[in-house]
């Protein structure tokens, strides 16, 4: 890592030298404040902290086109933040610079229910949408564990339980509007549920991480609410079971809405977390939508299957109260698995790969855990191919250190060994780069670093993250 | 249009001139003859016919890289070349230059049935996809008419009759190669179902129109045949009542599998070139994918749908040959429209719009049409917002040509003023340039512009496309 305020490009500025200016610009919106700077400045996730030198809360695009030129002209770093639940340390800010929080750009801008669609300033989280949608025959199903901002999951092309049956943000997203590093603030497409008018910079913005622009407005498609729902969960004797009925389900083309595995250890520390009375033993947990003879017909499939591979009963949640709890559980396995291993610290991390290896990615990689003795919950969205370890470690144990280190790397070798890839959903970050290039090869990143000195030659915007 | 051999970045250099080396790197698969670079020049747009100096046809991507390498080295445009079924002139070759024709590269790479997903060679065809699968219990939804190659198809963002429930190119694609203007080999993603592993540059790739890179494997996608289909048509009174049955069928969420609008004039021409015996009135074709319970369900509520428009009644085509029948009528449009005005110039060219503006686009578009006393069949994805004019103009009529191109520009306006776009799935090529930037602006195309610079600074790869 390369010291504070320098890197390859040269010496970066420092928000104090233009305190005169930002401050005359955004008034009461910009602090200097540390215990402000420290919260903008420390994700979730296992990453040490780096602090911004400020923060500023822009309330609409025109702040964001002024700050962007003022921070390009002085060379000062620009760092995006949404609702700062990435895992990443995306938000951190290894050069000082600014950390630009939108959370006052939280409008709904125009609803648009005829075409199932809707416009929603950056700022706007996933429940304050939900929220909004109540009501209206219409939901936005992309849920990433945390209440984050729809333009932060959208910089870190985020997914959640959905995803198997409606996509990730990389479906999501219709169009979005950015500043980029120039100063001009662009709109990447219209309102047309498909176009081929030229490149496509909404899905080159998607998974940026704040590198190239920062989202300021994205246009996402909803879907109507199903008429009925049937949801529930079934344990297994072993986990492999439960991986392959999740990947027979997907293969028999039922289209399930959601299809999550917990692990043994993590039913254990969701039952303790969540008042749950689980079995102690791999579960699913799914979901179907459609008609209510179409779910029941999808919920009879899974019902064959899952006996097929020695699993059941599957419990129906029928209530709606029972379905959210459950679903409530699932979106609290992160800080579930925390509570049950007090004082570790917690390494959050995800592998996606395609679902015909998924049963032996995670049996290899629970083999690694007991071999390494290594503790670490799993969840995964399955139907995916994608899961997630919560591993545990006491950082001021060395040898567990190093364990930890070893199992990530198999982790992520083990998942390119089947091709697949180091973060499903997660994202680069500052804690990915070298994944990235055994992942892509040094051509494709030396392609994407070309893209990134274009839009933005001083690497003003969100530097350290993804390269 | 700047004249032949030279561009904005100087001198073109010619094939000819490097006529050893090629014909020492390509032996047989190098050509100079007229008659093939005529076929290759020449679409079946209204464009002119743009002949290229040589047709070569890789074998590998080795050779193509060799290709890439001596072309670059010499300034040789490159313009890749699929089935040639474009409609925007992307195969035409203004600077001459070499057409790089991918046909010999038609192998299935590997199918990954599990996965359902498969690795093709950019020159397989759809239909050979399609035979490649048969028996498999996958298939491949992405249809456009005519029966272009994978690689054409990823290049052009191409959808066709299934997208209104499966996507488009841009959803079907979970990872490409490409050979890029610096000579290298890349390869976008791995076959992980999602991922969130640095910039998209799959996505940046789709839709490139061979501006970027030569796209030489695509791994796509596949879905299981539902286990039961119904298909079939329907008359409405008016075109109007057409669009708005359509739109409510998928604002009700009904997942209906393809949904096509033809007109009353295109009803007439496809009676006549494929022996049916329709209704001439405004006519949907549609089909509903599920189990046997779920297709039934879903006709039943379209079948209430559309009498609310005074729309029926609702005739199921049965039987699987009846079924072909209706598609294969479809997939002709294009030529029965042509064969219906003899002796015409047929102008192909497609607008998407937000679907609650469809039936306002197209009953002033017609109007526009008898107004401006013009002839065009119309047919269209009407479950996207998207539809397609075959403009037939004579030629030699100068009044007909300036109203023809009245009758475009009112239509892009009119798509731009709806929040939709230029083109849903034909793409830009040498025709929409001046609506890519009514579009998007110049600020948005200036940056596709900055990556086109980066990624192929002497614009060898495709020159005179989307800018």
């Amino acid at each position: 890592m390369l010291s504070y305020k320098t890197n390859m490009l040269g010496k970066y500025g420092r928000p104090d030298q233009i305190k005169t200016e930002l401050e005359a610009m955004f008034g009461e919106n910009v602090s200097f404040n540390k215990a402000l700077r420290e919260h903008h400045g420390n994700d979730v996730s296992w990453h040490k902290a780096q602090l911004p030198d400020a923060v500023i809360l822009p309330k609409n695009n025109d702040d964001i086109i002024k700050l962007v030129k003022i921070a390009v002209k002085n060379r000062v770093p620009l760092i995006p933040f949404g609702a700062g639940t990435s895992l990443e340390a995306h938000i951190h800010a290894p050069y000082g610079g600014i950390s630009v929080d939108l959370s006052k750009m939280n409008k709904i801008i125009s609803f648009h229910q005829e075409d199932m669609a809707i416009t929603v300033q950056a700022g706007v989280t996933r429940k304050q949408l939900d929220s909004f949608l109540k009501g209206t025959g219409l939901f936005f199903p992309i849920d990433p564990g945390a209440d984050a901002t729809i333009g932060g999951m959208a910089a870190t092309r985020a997914s959640g339980t959905n995803a198997v049956r409606y996509g990730t943000m990389s479906e999501a997203v219709l169009n979005l509007t950015a500043v980029m590093p120039n100063g001009e603030i662009v709109r990447t497409g219209r309102r047309a549920k498909k176009t081929s008018a030229g490149y496509d910079l909404t899905h080159l913005l998607i998974g940026s991480e704040g590198t190239l622009g920062i989202i300021t407005e994205v246009t996402l498609k909803l879907h109507g609410v199903p008429e009925a729902i049937i949801g529930g969960y079934c344990p297994f004797p072993d986990i492999e079971s439960a991986c392959n009925a999740a990947m027979l389900t997907v293969q028999s083309g039922i289209p399930v809405a959601r299809m999550e595995l917990l692990d043994k250890l993590q039913v254990k520390a969701s039952n303790q977390h969540d008042n749950l009375n689980l079995q102690e033993t791999p579960t699913l947990f799914v979901e179907f939508h459609g008609s209510p003879s179409s779910t029941k017909e999808q919920a009879d499939l899974f019902d064959e299957i899952i006996q097929d591979f020695g699993g059941g009963p599957f419990s129906y949640a029928d209530k709606t109260e029972d379905r959210n709890a459950l679903w409530a559980a699932r979106h609290e396995a992160l800080w579930a698995a925390k509570a049950f291993c007090p004082g570790k610290h917690m390494i959050i991390t995800d592998v996606c790969v395609p679902i015909s290896r998924l049963a032996e990615a995670i049996v290899q990689t629970q083999n690694d855990l007991e071999e390494l003795s290594l503790v670490a919950p799993l969840v995964g969205h399955v139907g995916d191919g994608n899961f997630h370890l919560f591993l545990m470690v006491d950082e001021t144990n060395e040898h567990e250190v190093s364990m930890a280190k070893k199992l990530l790397n198999r982790l992520i070798q083990r998942a390119h060994e089947m091709d697949g890839t180091c973060t499903g959903e997660h994202g680069i970050g500052k804690g990915k780069k070298a994944a990235l290039i055994s992942e892509h090869g040094q051509e494709l990143v030396g392609i994407m670093k070309s893209i990134k000195k274009t839009l933005d030659p001083e690497n003003i915007f969100n530097p350290e993250n993804i390269f």
